[in-house]
């Protein structure tokens, strides 16, 4: 038997910029992954330039990644989580109140039908609403599958956890169990990308090599200093003011800034739930972003995280089985697995209480 | 007697983006006033794409603007403020450290001889160490002018007023009296510039015509919600999510984004100085800002802003008084004024404890 012989369904993490898809074998173990550069902004541009409706362009960037594992097994099953159910993406789904047991009986995806038969089912993302409205899609995707397979089947309602994931926009979500009580979208990311490429600051900085813990920690200190305060609007400035003194080099300039930033956003979280008693943090992020979180969140007296790598595979093979799309491993028995129809018609009676564009 | 018989000085408010020249007479009255964009940041890159020393780009913009008057006129003292002492420049001049009162006597300005004889005699920024260093230029200009006659006479050192200069880079400028005690940076229209033009934020904006005062009040509330929280960086998205789901229209955006800065700056200014019992506040800006100013400071409760128009010509009267450029007017005499070899004498005697690049 082939690893192919022991597919089970394929995963589609399909975010704004990139696409990956995973091959997913007995209990989500990943068989094969392949990965383009076709993500929904890439698609939705190129659909646009050629007049074509977005829908083709997303079909196409489809069969390139999963059109050889659907010749061979054609009734696998296929999920997808992230942008891709977004406006800007395959087909519009609708987002998940909060709060929600992600691995809730009875939660239902958005099916697309392929030209090849076979089904895609988009995870549905969740709204949050704060005073403002927040949105995450593919993000509580991430957050199940970093909970791991002991928070998926005991009763564990009563652990409070935090799952951190940093990047353009940070997500914070708040887990009790598998149920998500609270989210809150930090645009960190996409601020430190335009202070350090388009601002008065990127004048004043020369590239850094690897990271500068010393600069990015002085960061976090100004970050921490009520008597310097004034948030990032007002600390800002000093990025400026500390290189102009000689207080920080050229190249500590972005680390530096990091700190500021990374220290803020931390400062402001650590705020917003602070009646709350969180058992632990888990950051899911790539490397170098998690190590800073780190650092952050024990200067501002948050509990020690705890890194996780890459959950998006095992938090959709998990929505999977929730949804009843994938069986829970039986070797007495054939698999289970929803056909693209009874997907449809599942999709039909759905209540679609909540439609809105966008993330 | 023609209204330049009865000139006294010359004053240029000479900032990053432009110059304008002020033909000043008896007590500081504007007799004529003329403007160019040969602010610091175009005659710097004028003169490296030309390849030739900055000063040559500052004499040449300095002729245009003060050549006729100084025809006439060539003993007419000419003062200085802002960008222009900077290291980018004509020529850079020390700040002096805070506390400082503005108006205290034998402080020195740092001339430049003109090729045409003249003396042109620059007025130092200020420089505070709360934290992080902190730098102004020209901005205590304006301040002195906006305090106004009453305050530059009369012992009025109980009086402690805040000094907003909105802006770019706003400035929050605490003063007891004519002594500077502290100041703040926040650079909230930077901010507000990537943010609606560089950011994903913008892509959900369309150009608003007059002030939406509605979408800037719901940008205020945000920003003082204590539920919401999370300062600029987790407030921010809540653009993007209240565009997606009709909370605000697209030409809302601006207005709303505005709301959520200033809100943020007011709130963490209104922090920082919270021990002190504010008398009064005064915004120098430009009216549409000003206004908006107003009505964040109303929202946090600081004391109702008056509003003071343009008064960095003033500001450049009094301290070129303040540094015996000028003296207060007496009929009975002829006017004393210092002449450009006493003022570059002046210079040579002053003790120059920090000297500093930028701002």
């Amino acid at each position: 038997m082939t690893s192919q012989g022991r597919a089970r369904m394929i995963g589609l993490d399909w975010g704004t910029t990139s696409c990956r898809a995973f091959l997913l074998g007995d209990d989500g173990e990943v068989l094969a992954e392949r990965r383009q550069q076709s993500g929904v902004k890439a698609l939705t541009a190129s659909a646009v330039s050629a007049g074509t409706p977005r829908t083709e362009a997303f079909e196409r960037a489809y069969e390139q990644l999963c059109g050889e594992w659907l010749e061979t097994l054609p009734k696998l099953p296929v999920v997808a989580c992230g942008m891709v159910g977004s406006n800007q993406g395959w087909v519009e789904t609708p987002y998940r109140s909060l709060p929600v047991d992600l691995v809730d009986n009875g939660f239902v995806m958005t099916t697309v039908p392929a030209r090849d038969g076979s089904v895609v089912h988009i995870i549905p993302g969740l709204i949050a609403d704060q005073g403002v409205p927040d949105v995450i899609r593919g993000e509580e995707t991430q957050v199940l599958g970093a909970l791991g397979e002991s928070s998926w089947t005991s009763d564990n309602s009563n652990i409070d956890r935090i799952v951190l994931l940093p990047g353009t926009h940070s997500k914070w979500v708040r887990v009790a169990g598998t149920t998500v009580r609270a989210f809150k979208t930090f645009m960190t990311g996409e601020f430190f990308a335009l202070l350090t490429t388009e601002s008065t600051l990127s004048q004043l900085a020369s590239p850094s090599g690897n990271a500068n813990w010393e600069a990015f920690g002085k960061g976090l200190d100004v970050a921490a200093s009520a008597s310097v305060g004034g948030g990032i609007l007002g600390t800002a400035f000093s990025a400026r003011t500390l290189a102009m003194t000689g207080g920080i080099a050229a190249d500590e300039v972005e680390d530096y800034l990091s700190g500021l930033l990374i220290g803020d956003e931390v400062a402001s979280a650590s705020t917003l739930w602070r009646e709350v008693d969180v058992d632990e943090v888990l950051i899911c992020g790539e490397a170098d972003l998690s190590e800073r979180y780190r650092r952050a969140l024990v200067k501002f007296d948050l509990p020690t995280p705890r890194g996780i790598s890459d959950s998006a595979a095992t938090g959709m093979w998990r929505l999977a089985v929730a949804a009843g799309l994938v069986g829970q491993l039986d070797p007495s028995h054939p698999t289970p697995q929803a056909s693209p129809v009874s997907a449809r018609q599942q999709h039909r009676s759905a209540s679609t209480t909540y439609r809105e564009p966008g993330n």
